[in-house]
């Protein structure tokens, strides 16, 4: 398989900038493909992104404030709208229609803050990745996190698409022991355009912290699964319900349900912005189930942050050195060629606007 | 206009190395376009600038120490005039002439330390700029600065040459107002080879700062003057007089008279050395006028360097997108075309002497 | 002279990897000359040197650990032996011959945990530096040290095969005198593949150090011999005996003793790691002189780093610039003669074994 320390950027898609409740009075500064951008709210509270460059002398606008819904720079006090427009220039009366910044699509949905990377033009509301869950908050409380990881985005969809590291890499928190991380059924789908992992693990013992959560009566049904959904989200399910409901025949009875949402946001070729988010179906009137079960899976996603970190500087230190397979790489590899084929289909479609 | 994040160096000329004071008994390391340089005084107590790299095996001889004038290279001892001439090897009896380091033309001269980086023939002390107030201890006395600053020697002309800026950089010490600061006389006129900004301010009220330095009697005639003498240098006058004493007529009246210097020695392309300091004219009896105006400038320039290193940054980042132009740029335009000007006839200057 | 900051390495050749004894049941991670290595003992204790990075996901093995003998990767948990083959792989019966790592040959001998950076075909035991004294614990109690240094391995080799400096970079610790270090007779003599240097200082008065070592009787005949073996080791013999017994036709009789073991291993160009021994002849019932040997020249090596760093800076800042020779270079002359012999010697081979 070929090395992945440099895996290119899709450019026209939508990707997370933020949670929506992280972006509030203050302007926010994030490098995202390494475009150096500022999200802030415009007078009427609507996101807005713009370049983090004043068009006069180059400033960076994040140096600046918020003056009546726009972002003013903090060298020589120009004023910018949530469109890259500049509305004032100190000093003089009329503003000429050169003084603009780049700005970028943004929708506020389901508690995300999405970005468009690529072409304006090619903005569609259609293509925005689906998550309902988060608008169900009496059914689905969540909570959010994020940190950067100094890794290629395409390592997390790796780690995500892999079930065998749990055993080794989260062995102190949700790993437990190897063979039994290993040897369970393993299916894996193509979807519409990404690929579904599903483990069973059928009339299995309850790990502690399953038990910890939640009143299980003996032996359970458990199941995990991982969708990815090109280029840079897992949307993930887990569940787990007594022995003989008939859980692999109907998985939306109770249990305990809990889904995870990832997604890796590309910073540079070699880092990324993580966003994570736990949502539980359980213990529906305990804050601390949400709670706890954060707070376990942000320890869990630290650990694969550090083996991401120097699995990626020994790929950078010989791009060329291909890597290889284990039976267990299935899904990795179709999500692999998944991501490759959205490439493909980005360059393309770049290379036909540059052509018109 | 043109991103000026890597503006080149003019190499046939003066400048600031040093404050004359600075340079005692121990060797300073500095830097300046890219080449590592000593200075030290020798015997005689004369100042002397070489190459910081042993001829020998390339040891930085700031790490040696002085002996009997000379410098020690603190490997193996060989020692260097302040012509750079090697005048003793240990374990030999003779010295090969070989053996010598560059020397740069140095002259003391009004506080300053002046150093010559382009060809050593061509260092023209009539080319020196001229700066009497130091020498006026009594009338003019002054206080010396100098910190580095992470950013292309010209964003300190285009910050000097911009009045606009202080409204907001400066808004929390000599800044004030942005409407105050913006709609006032600028006079912008072309000098022998720079360019002079002046701003009048008639008949408004004395800044908090200024009332506390000087006994107003009511309103007063401002003024700022800024004469940029390329290539990196900039001189202040910025004086207030009681309104009705005829100022715009006859500025050499009794007043509140403060001079500045400014200079950005070139460290790198992308850093300076800032050597910059303050000489009042009033309360000529009272030591703390001095140090209060230095103080105040100090905290100033740091607010300076802070936005400037930014913006660095930001150009740095892509040094192929160009500037807009508003309307209080005149000056900084100028000035630009200016030390465009003399970049021109330096790099002429520098292939007709590598033809010859 | 030619500059000498980027030295190429010479890869057929035996290198100090270890200290024998610093390796014991945890993993080394180790760069030589730019591979990233994992030393560890297998099952018999055997020693092992593989490559620092998982066949299978490039995570590097020093992340995992030691599972009956044989490195367990901390990402998916595939299992390596000495010989680099992967044993285990979870979840499969079978394992692919096609997962392997890249091992090095190691020899473990004198103390000396040996590692062979070229072809393993040409990794020759009859071509190991033959160091006994280790070996000889009763006669020469030894104490082993280790450090890095950022400079090219070769300013070691210039530092220890040229003496002048002594009165310069270690005036507070063994220096003294520069007219006694430097005014005395230097013999350099060709060896087989290297180069010898001996300085004798005859019926001097015995400095500090040897006297609060030894029990001299008044003034001593004294020597010290540097043997450079190539690449990258100098075997250092310094003894002093009291006038009158003919120190100069017989070494070999009752004196103040000791030899010193240095080696340089390349990490980078620009760095290297420092292997150095020192091992007394004299009070041989008393650990006490072995630890003040070892301390003493320990701290003398710490201000060759010093001095070797700053060099290899400046030397970094122009490679193209050539050194002057002094006469009390000869010697270090002759050694970089040896070197690039050898290195010419090994960048032949390469060529013959690519072409093959």
């Amino acid at each position: 398989m070929t090395n992945s320390a440099f895996e290119p950027f899709v450019r026209n898609a939508w990707y997370v900038a933020a949670w929506s409740a992280d972006l509030g009075e203050d302007i926010i500064a994030r490098t995202i493909m390494n475009e150096d951008i500022i999200l802030f709210r415009d007078g009427d509270g609507k996101a807005a992104a713009l370049e983090d460059r004043c068009c006069h002398r180059g400033a960076p606008l994040s140096q600046g404030r918020m003056v009546d819904g726009c972002v003013q720079c903090g060298y020589h006090g120009l004023e910018f709208n949530g469109a890259g427009v500049c509305t004032k220039v100190p000093g003089q009366d009329k503003v000429s229609p050169n003084l603009k910044v780049n700005a970028y699509p943004v929708v506020e949905r389901q508690h995300f803050l999405w970005i468009w990377m690529g072409n304006p033009a090619l903005a569609d509301e259609g293509k925005l990745l689906d998550y309902p869950y988060f608008d169900q908050t009496d059914q689905w409380p969540s909570k959010k996190g994020y940190f950067e990881i100094a890794a290629n985005y395409a390592m997390m969809i790796d780690n995500l698409m892999d079930l065998t590291h749990l055993a080794f890499v989260h062995e102190k928190t949700i790993g437990g022991d190897p063979d039994t991380q290993v040897n369970h059924e393993l299916i894996v789908e193509k979807t519409d355009k990404g690929v579904k992992l599903t483990r069973w693990m059928e009339n299995s013992p309850p790990p502690p912290t399953f038990r910890k959560a939640y009143n299980f009566q003996g032996k359970i049904d458990r199941w995990g699964e991982f969708k990815y959904v090109p280029p840079v989200s897992v949307i993930q399910w887990t569940g787990a319900i007594d022995v003989g409901n008939g859980a692999r025949q109907n998985r939306d009875q109770p249990g305990m349900h809990f889904r995870l949402f990832h997604s890796a946001t590309p910073k540079t070729e070699t880092s990324f912005h993580y966003f994570y988010a736990t949502a539980n179906h359980y213990r529906l009137d305990e804050p601390e189930a949400t709670d706890e079960l954060f707070h376990e899976n942000h320890i869990t996603f630290l650990e694969d942050k550090e083996i991401m970190e120097v699995q990626q500087k020994r790929l950078e230190a010989d791009p060329t050195r291909s890597l290889e397979i284990i039976k267990s790489d299935e899904a990795l590899v179709q999500a692999r060629k998944a991501l490759h084929n959205m490439i493909e289909e980005d360059q393309a479609l770049s290379q036909s606007i540059a052509a018109e």
